[in-house]
């Protein structure tokens, strides 16, 4: 696996695999991998003729209280994760050199971000597009990999690439859990070991309200209801929302008779948690986001 | 002469082109085809091995009192002439194909636009932005052609190529002027022949604010007022601004000691013409800008 650290090296690389007729599926992460992450590869691995996978803690898409700072960061495992999972370039460019100066052009989007994590992290969906359009156009993949753990991030990457007419396939991929249901996240190891027990009421909550929509309940407030109740029962978090919006718009629905999201995101000390499950309007389960 | 009518085929084919290991030079246009874009075209010519030009009267560049309508058009003529300089493509789309539906993502530029038409034009330059990164990812150039007379833009699309990482070669090229001096511009048919005769005043004032410049004049203000009162006294136009900028920060500079840019905009009863000089500390013109 090769190691790329520069913009300008990446680019001529990625332009030279490219007139080799080559295909390159990519990774956008921000590190730290667990089997989340390494699903996206495998899944890259399996449809393109090339894996790459970028490392970047993007500082444009966290607020001035937010964890930058501490975003758990380990550079060898990652090499090593990656390598074993058929990556074939991992791309690790420095703060400096993807934002030389102060960025002239701004991002934004009006719609999908109202709600969710958007409420709650202004500016964190307007840092996802700049970055996310600087890599695009730095590795110019033909498929570029989302886990679905980060639903509105997948709406808002959908929104960029229809928009700005990308030519690039977007591909979403199912939420890894742990055995006991908790979605694999980077911000684990930041929980307590009496929040780690908890943590799996996020899970289990939604899985509650699932129930409630498979048995014939249309109205999305009693539901959010029951999730916020569960959670803020079980949990010593602090519910940052509950929310059950049609998805992949994620506009606020009376009556639950198309694709909705369920989600939720929860404050601990140290680590703010979200989960969520793309339904049907009979409550089953979506298997794949198209 | 290749015409494509719509997004997915010049996409598709571009993706072709670049397959084949062959380079593109785009010139985007609003059509209309003047020597100034005949010559963009031209030196595409020589410097890549396809020419893609594009003809779009970009709606979300005009604001709701501007001449969006009244915008010239001739379709048959400009293919005859981009035919003529030996353009390989010509992409015509439509407006519903550009814009299926309302745009969720929104681009701005906090620098180099509250100056010059960027302030008498609002949303002018976002529209600029947006409709170029969608050209840019349909047509993926090697290299992209601008003329100078739109002088704002190129800095403006200058910072859109260095922000978002665009893989793409910026290429500015000089005004194309009529015999006495007007700058070309599709819009000098929407000019009286009395308003066609001062119109010539434009690059006479600008000149001669640049002689001052020549003789060792370093306060823009003084060049500023000479080059406007000119202008008020020679045409029946009514002088938009006359401003003396650094070039492409496009700052206001209190003494001249770089290079900088002298431009002016005046509307008459139709058309609002532009025109400008780029020019170097001690008043020569600057011949390539880079």
């Amino acid at each position: 696996m090769e190691i790329i650290r520069t913009v300008n090296e990446m680019q001529t690389r990625s332009l030279s695999i490219l007139q080799d007729n080559k295909t390159i599926g990519f990774v956008p992460t921000m590190g730290f991998f667990h089997e989340g992450h390494l699903s996206l590869m495998k899944e890259a691995k399996k449809e393109n003729d090339l894996v790459v996978t970028s490392i970047f803690v993007n500082p444009l898409q966290f607020g001035p209280n937010e964890d930058y700072d501490n975003y758990p960061r380990n550079e060898k495992m990652d090499a090593e994760r990656a390598k074993e999972v058929g990556a074939d370039i991992l791309f690790m460019p420095g703060v400096r050199d993807m934002y030389p100066k102060k960025m002239m052009i701004d991002m934004s989007i009006n719609e999908r971000v109202n709600v969710l994590c958007g409420r709650s992290r202004p500016g964190h969906f307007e840092g996802i597009l700049t970055v996310l359009s600087k890599l695009f156009n730095i590795i110019k993949p033909n498929k570029t990999y989302f886990g679905m753990k980060d639903a509105q991030q997948v709406a808002v990457v959908d929104a960029l690439v229809q928009d700005l007419n990308f030519p690039i396939e977007l591909v979403a991929l199912p939420t890894i859990r742990e055995a006991d249901g908790l979605a694999k996240s980077s911000r684990n190891v930041n929980l307590s070991k009496a929040e780690r027990k908890e943590a799996i009421w996020l899970h289990k909550a939604l899985k509650h309200g699932q129930r409630f929509v498979v048995d014939g309940e249309k109205n999305p407030a009693i539901i959010e209801k029951e999730v916020k109740k569960i959670i803020e029962n079980e949990t010593s978090g602090s519910v940052d929302y509950v929310e059950l919006l049609s998805y992949p718009e994620l506009k606020n629905v009376s009556f639950i008779d198309q694709q909705v999201i369920l989600a939720t995101a929860v404050f601990f000390e140290r680590a703010r948690l979200i989960d969520n499950l793309i339904l049907n309007a009979d409550g089953s389960l979506v298997k794949q986001i198209k």
